[in-house]
């Protein structure tokens, strides 16, 4: 018999401070009937990202998340029945689902999934993360044989590639992370050159050590005191990547900016630039196929940390922002039945 | 009779906090015999730079300045003697002489400048100050017609001029000052279409009034809160052009960076790039010869604020930072006599 009812997780408020799972709460609803051109999906993996605490707090290049609205958010799901010719049952799809079991949503919304090795890569390497790592690190840093390439949140979905993609350039590859156990993670197992513990070693003194031709490029996805740090290591004709600002999206009270910030910009001639995954929209399925391409022949190591069961998506949430996941965090809700 | 001692400022220490006239001492020695290949100058015109400031704090772009040493700065000036063949008494060249009546350099340190029109725009439009609004403005910044830029530190050598260049090319221009005296002059005078005077006004809530569509680039001169401001402010991919950072170079403390560094670049896309007038070398003379038809044909005014005396250069210097000079600032240190 088919579910007519689904659970979703809610935002109960606009979270002051950290996040924490209280900030949810869960309630089941019925199951709307689609209708023309709409489609039912069964929702398979949650995406779990840093920037899910930013919507929280603010618009940000998407509408805010209010309280008492279902917690948005990315999935992989499957097609369970459609009023749109386009889908049909057991077809793979992405989508903005938000937190839940089931969904009813245009057809228009929705995006096909080619199924390219594991369900999950779909997510990971072949997804927003693994195009954020290429598009940053490949457009937008350009690292040349024989440079210096620093990343930030190193072992996180995005970082974690964009340090091999570098690597794979012939760069030289430091990650900044927040334990020894991630510092020797990016060294055994992904390749990197050096990996600095920022809750261990001041940032900016480490990189004397660990890039000690200064920095080429620096791929940050923190913001905060370890951007001021690298900042300061930056080569002259440097290129920042600004990916995102975790340190400062888990607080309704932003500190202020990074020291040398215009001042080293003007000295050193930096480009810093930011961007987000969809101002490469039209680029997406050559750097998909590519990524496909790394991780079937191994180049790219694919590393996943997947949370069990929806109602620990708000827990899977807390964790990431205090850093606890080691690659792309996904949370299973459920089997594909088609 | 040829002269044979020259006056020389000298910086006595580093400055801690603001700068002051007591800064700075002057020495009286003989000019040295030149060598071969040298050539005596005399100065004419110093340039004062806000750069000047940042030098003495460490080393930037060039070395620091230290105390003792002769101040340096760059000044247009008229050859005397000559070892150098490619050099003859009476022409005119532009070279780091430092604060002094003459001054002994050889022949490869110097620049020889072909006069176009006053001769003091060979150190204001056609000078440094003026190439930087122009490759600032043109070739980082490129505004399009119908775009909303700002320029901050606006009616300075560099904002006067970049201001005026981003109307000619079709963009609603709001200039950003200290008072309401140069807020009238860049309205009245040079054609801004609006100005802010940031002693009185927040910028972020003053931009709301004269950049209703948001801003689409920013040419800032000078960090610090203005920089916040305008970052606020700022349209999705949107440009800064950092020039400068006259906010934190008059003190040996810089305050923190701006709130929103690097969250916004991010959720933007903004390309921020930081820039200095010799990274365009190449295109120097093309740049002059074109701006030289500006300024001749009226297109841009030229605003030049010039200070009698080789004695009031310390004096010169420390007003320009505290904001009190309109256009580009020089001292008059001689006329020539070729």
């Amino acid at each position: 018999m088919p579910a007519t009812q689904t659970r979703e997780i809610t935002l109960t408020d606009t979270p002051r401070g950290k996040l924490d799972a209280g900030n949810f709460a869960v309630r089941t609803v019925d199951i709307p009937v689609p209708g023309d051109g709409e489609v039912l999906l069964r929702v398979l993996y949650i995406s779990i990202d840093a920037a899910n605490r930013a919507w929280m707090q603010g618009r940000t290049y998407r509408e805010q998340v209010l309280p008492g609205a279902k917690m948005a958010g990315g999935s992989l799901a499957e097609v369970v029945s459609s009023n749109d010719p386009q889908f049909k049952p057991g077809e793979i799809v992405e989508a903005d689902t938000g937190w839940c079991d089931y969904v009813v949503l245009p057809g228009k919304d929705l995006q096909k999934r080619t199924r390219r090795g594991p369900l999950t890569h779909l997510l990971s390497i072949l997804g927003i993360t693994g195009k954020t790592a290429y598009f940053g690190m490949l457009d937008i840093g350009k690292p040349q044989k024989g440079e210096t390439v620093v990343v930030s949140a190193a072992a996180g979905a995005v970082g974690s590639i964009a340090g091999q993609l570098a690597k794979s350039h012939g760069a030289r590859v430091v990650g900044i992370v927040g334990s020894d156990a991630k510092c020797a993670w990016l060294i055994q197992e992904l390749g990197f050159d050096a990996a600095i513990n920022y809750r261990q070693e001041n940032v900016m003194k480490a990189l004397k050590r660990d890039a000690p031709n200064g920095v080429d490029v620096f791929f940050d996805n923190v913001g905060g005191d370890i951007f001021e740090g690298v900042l300061f290591r930056m080569n002259t004709h440097g290129r920042i990547v600004c990916c995102g600002a975790v340190s400062q999206y888990d607080t309704d009270t932003p500190t202020h900016g990074p020291r040398g910030v215009p001042g080293l910009f003007v000295t050193k001639r930096l480009k810093v630039e930011g961007f987000i995954v969809t101002d490469f929209f039209d680029k997406s399925a050559q750097a998909e196929a590519e990524l496909a391409g790394f991780a079937a022949q191994g180049k790219i190591k694919v590393a996943e940390d997947i949370i069990e069961g929806l109602e620990n998506a708000p827990k899977a949430l807390v964790g990431l922002l205090s850093g606890e996941n080691v690659g792309k965090r996904l949370v299973h809700v459920a089997d594909p039945q088609g």
